[in-house]
């Protein structure tokens, strides 16, 4: 089906209209309008190939929300006119011990990605949500709770879902402290789903600055990472720390504030974790250092029921389609509260 | 006491004849004659100053087995005649939540190593088991079990806690595919524990020679670090690797043999994780790497029971305290099965 959208053509390009084609819907397929995309740093990086796996054109955007405008045949838990998203996957194996576990994304044989890879049935390219339609098997579908804003809940599929799924697996709550390292679009998330979920909230920041704002956002506690006092007084005080920094940084002196047994999960660097972490900040204090991968389907459709249960929401600036390579420029600044995301209106001007 | 030992002067001596003296003992603590004690890769590091807070002169050995020659008044669990072992502490605050736990090791005021430190009571310093003689509070004081051979017990007190520990604290057992990199003192006892404790054990190992030796000590199976096709064939196999080595290498390749919520657990290294560990090796499969430093006193005497009950020994190659310099530079070239014992009678030539 003819699509518009805007797209990379290459990794030097900036992002801008392109006419393309969707593959025509299955039957256990649903296509979306889509109404809004957040703006994830994942879409940048990929953009300017920064993994080196790119693909061009390329559209990115994985916090997808739209209204359905039809359904395959054997679809029956969607029908047009609902509110629905797509975050990072829309497809994987479905067979695995992961995808049995409703833990795509660990999907043994790799989840398919919105974007920047091939449909695993047919071989077409996947496109993602910076466009006006797209086409997602029904298990790959989120439904968005009515007491959602649909202009805030994008963000929630990305940034949302990585924040929530460690807090729950870690089975995190009260009595539990947890500091979150990084206040972007998944940090000011995770200060909100810990303080959600019952937990003394602490963030970690470079800046004095973001003190008041931290507060506002659900934060018990702030300590200030390059005053060396406020670390020290911090050691051995936290069992969790959600780590949410995109960008390489030293892990060792965030592991010296772990209690015993604490486990530091790391949502945000993919990278090399250099300076490298010392044998020693683990072994004296049995301390983890965990990754996350996001979630999988049914545990983002339960965050999503959380937060429309809980009153959690991504804080949002909207945009217009044609403002996306400035919204590049400012995100690589950290110049956003906390999230861009694109009226998807604005494409038909 | 005047006490009798072999001792560094410096960090660029060799281990030396030195008659020194111990703190008189307090109403309870207890006198050891030290019968034996092993060799640990600790003790070349530290009479070498390699991690660079090494005081001198040095008596190193905290690997000790002896028999108690007198006690203190308040001591009413151990008697003269009594076979008994000190390990890597010889006390703790025994004040904070990690020792009333019996996590000794993770005492919140840092434990006092046998060696290397000074008494938390009069600042004396504390020297090893290469000696004839130790004294030590009875809280620190370990049970030998009467079926434990007193020669080879020794390294059980270090090397034996360390790899028990972890597979202890992580709960392995039937049904758990566990693998150990290192075939060295630690690994060596890591294949029998895992063995014993019912997981099916596999060594990762550079040398296709060891594989005979690996499953005499209770390897199932044995993957070839070096070998990529092996690497392959294993990936997403093990539930937990117990790695033992010593020096700085690259853990990325083993994260990939690690299933979905896999934990490598860290006992060897102390330094430098280098090359760096990638973030995406952790996050795709949501694993984690742990560290693990020894036990406690409960559980290092369980550990002892453990073993009298299971069989499981160490092997040691017994030697005279006088070729504690060519053990030593054995130790460095791996050419050691798997653990020298000092007999300390030897000390008396």
């Amino acid at each position: 089906m003819n699509t518009l959208g805007y797209a990379a053509q290459s990794a030097t390009e900036p992002v801008a209209p392109w006419q393309f084609e969707r593959r025509d819907p299955r039957p256990d397929d649903v296509v979306i309008e889509i109404l809004y995309c957040g703006v994830c740093h994942t879409d940048i990086h990929m953009t300017r190939n920064g993994w080196g796996f790119s693909t061009f054109p390329m559209v990115p955007g994985h916090e997808i929300i739209g209204r359905v405008s039809s359904v395959g045949e054997d679809v029956r838990t969607f029908k047009p006119g609902d509110t629905v998203g797509v975050g990072t996957l829309m497809d994987s194996c479905r067979e695995c011990s992961s995808c049995r576990a409703g833990l795509e994304v660990y999907c043994e044989k790799y989840p398919t990605p919105t974007y920047g890879s091939v449909d695993r049935h047919d071989g077409s390219p996947t496109y993602g949500g910076y466009s006006n339609t797209i086409v997602v098997s029904d298990r790959f579908v989120l439904r968005i709770p009515e007491k959602l804003d649909p202009k805030s809940a994008g963000p929630l599929l990305c940034a949302g879902i990585t924040t929530y799924s460690p807090l729950r697996h870690w089975k995190i709550g009260p009595g539990h402290k947890v500091a979150v390292v990084g206040l972007g679009g998944l940090g000011h998330l995770g200060l909100k789903f810990a303080k959600a979920l019952g937990a003394q909230v602490t963030l970690f920041t470079r800046s004095a600055s973001k003190e008041e704002e931290a507060k506002r956002l659900g934060a018990d506690h702030v300590v200030i990472s390059t005053d060396a006092d406020q670390m020290a007084a911090a050691s051995s005080r936290f069992d969790y720390i959600l780590d949410t920094v995109p960008t390489s940084h030293d892990l060792n002196p965030y592991l010296a504030t772990l209690k015993l047994d604490g486990t530091l999960i790391l949502v945000g660097d993919l990278g090399p974790l250099d300076p490298p972490i010392l044998g020693v900040s683990l072994m004296a204090g049995r301390k983890s250092i965990a990754g996350s991968g996001s979630g999988g389907v049914p545990e983002t459709q339960e965050m999503l029921d959380f937060c429309a249960e809980h009153g959690v929401t991504c804080d949002v600036e909207m945009i217009q389609i044609q403002d996306i390579n400035e919204a590049f420029a400012r995100v690589l600044k950290s110049d956003v509260k906390y999230r861009f995301v694109i009226d998807m209106a604005s494409l038909k001007k």
